[in-house]
């Protein structure tokens, strides 16, 4: 399975906001997350790195989590 | 494996830029992928879509492949 965690860059850390990602959209500054349990999460910011191999999403928000 | 392979939407079609993609990283207008046969590209565009499941990226860019 190929399903990524996503991170948000906050401080200089990073913050798990969301296991099992299966899909990413990105319509204007927002982007969308979806977990392959159904879990939706839709934030302002944008993509910072992928990391297929990692199974890493990092992103960057101006929203707290 | 995780890797994907990247596509670019253009004219309502889409042509494959690049093969098993391991990582993709953004900075400002650019994105870079980089394959895991050590393959790098840069090109001025955004992401459209993430598939994990489907092992596929979709970009939209200006630049002609």
């Amino acid at each position: 399975m190929c399903e990524s965690n996503a991170y948000i860059l906050k401080d200089g850390s990073e913050q798990l906001i969301m296991e099992s990602v299966g899909n990413v959209t990105f319509q204007g500054d927002y982007v969308s997350l979806k977990s392959i349990f159904g879990e939706e999460r839709k934030l302002k910011g944008r993509l910072i790195e992928l990391n297929l191999i990692g199974h890493r999403i990092l992103l960057e928000s101006e929203e707290a989590t």
